[in-house]
């Protein structure tokens, strides 16, 4: 996965009146939506789109998601989602996001989402093969020149 | 449908701190959202969810909403949200709105939604007969002893 | 306000996901939100922020919105805000959106949001002149060469 | 703190239509704004409004968020949300939640957030003393019959 993690993708948003709060500030929750449009834009950037990928039956089902805030942003303020893979296995993806301002480069955020694949059922299911790249799956047992039989799903 | 017009139904929802804006008020958008919260309940009371009428696959698709905000709501404060069915026909449906504070009673804004019934193909349909007294739908022709020729859905 | 009315200004937002349902379309709350998108890029294009205007002490309180929705926006589609000035004066201001696919170039909807001008304290206010150009607020009497005598505010 | 560790709020919300998204579940990032309900409630509880100690220039700024998804909430289902507070200090606070279904009582997600104390200009402070017991926040040197010099805000 070594080339997956030093991949970032960058999405940019502006941040909307709507998402500000009478704090004069973005209102937290709204980070979470940001990390959404990075790794969308991630998986665009890796050429293919997610809603593709849910069209095939593929889900991204998020399981945990964290954030941790640095520095406010501001209504107009342009953010940058720095969006990078941090693990990946055909169960398991998880993203890493840093937000930047666009404006002035400080740390807005940064945090984690976590999430497994899903069928349309929304049950756990393994990430076909021909989408593993795209994740940077690691290929682990041939790498060590084992040939591990795999699991059903 | 003069029984349905004066049947009015109330909701109450809490000003959470995501739904202000920097102005320091709530954010225009969410009094649409607090509409919904209203005709879900005016379903309710009405002796039936509007998640069943979902699952039977009529959905209420919305084509029209409006507003005119006259006091903002703000942090914290109850809103009342007082529900009538404005029109209503086997193809459409018209809420009417009114928000009041829980407080202190003063108007914060009125409007309605206009909705189609639509089948899970999101396509126009007739709302089924077992529905018309839900909604208040006249059966105005044959009250009047004449025999309307019915359009085909 | 010819001129003014002439005026188109494009704003471009993508479906979030976070803007979806479960109907599998768009909330039809959040056009309003891309048309705060829509009227903010208006004002960007016409030379000023809105966030400057705010800082001025001048903040555009929303008294009425109104959406008819014409055909669902999808999720990560491309959606175009055409933004114009349907209505001027130093008190009020009406701004009309067309909302289009980005892809295939679809109405998806149409609306509008009549504001009111006011000060920080939220009581309705006069723009003052230096903004008046840039909403093309009428100046009708002077161009009638008649001198009126203007309310204080 | 013992006593605040066992105090746990129970808060209700009924899941909006506003919150679901196509996959047919509530998109995850309101499960935060559902916390926000959740600690507005444990401070209602606790005999003071969050709205007061704001407007007695007290804020609570979120400096992390975190929510672990179990089972997804749907559409009109009802979330009770149990909150406790976790830690606090004079500078921080953090409440734990856990979101549990009012139907048939199943886990849907548990996390917490991390607060700073601030004032109104958003800089960090400590909060005041009187209301310490609200927040349980620990008098360990004095309970201990130490006196510890209190480091200047």
């Amino acid at each position: 996965m070594q080339a997956a993690e030093k991949r970032a993708v960058e999405a940019r948003v502006r941040v909307r009146y709507a998402e500000t709060d009478q704090m004069g500030i973005v209102y937290h929750a709204n980070y979470l939506v940001w990390m959404e449009v990075g790794r969308v834009e991630y998986c665009r950037a890796s050429g293919f789109r997610y809603k593709d990928l849910e069209a095939a039956g593929i889900l991204l089902a998020v399981v945990e998601a964290n954030c941790r805030y640095v520095s406010p942003a501001l209504y107009d303020e342009e953010v940058i989602v720095r969006t990078t893979i941090e693990e990946a296995t055909p169960r398991v993806v998880r993203f890493g996001y840093r937000m930047l301002s666009g404006e002035d480069g400080r740390l807005l955020a940064e945090g984690f989402t976590k999430h497994v694949f899903c069928g349309r059922d929304r049950r756990a299911t393994k990430l076909p093969k021909q989408y593993h790249s795209v994740f940077g799956v690691e290929s682990a047992p041939s790498a060590l020149g084992v040939i591990a039989p795999e699991p059903a799903p």
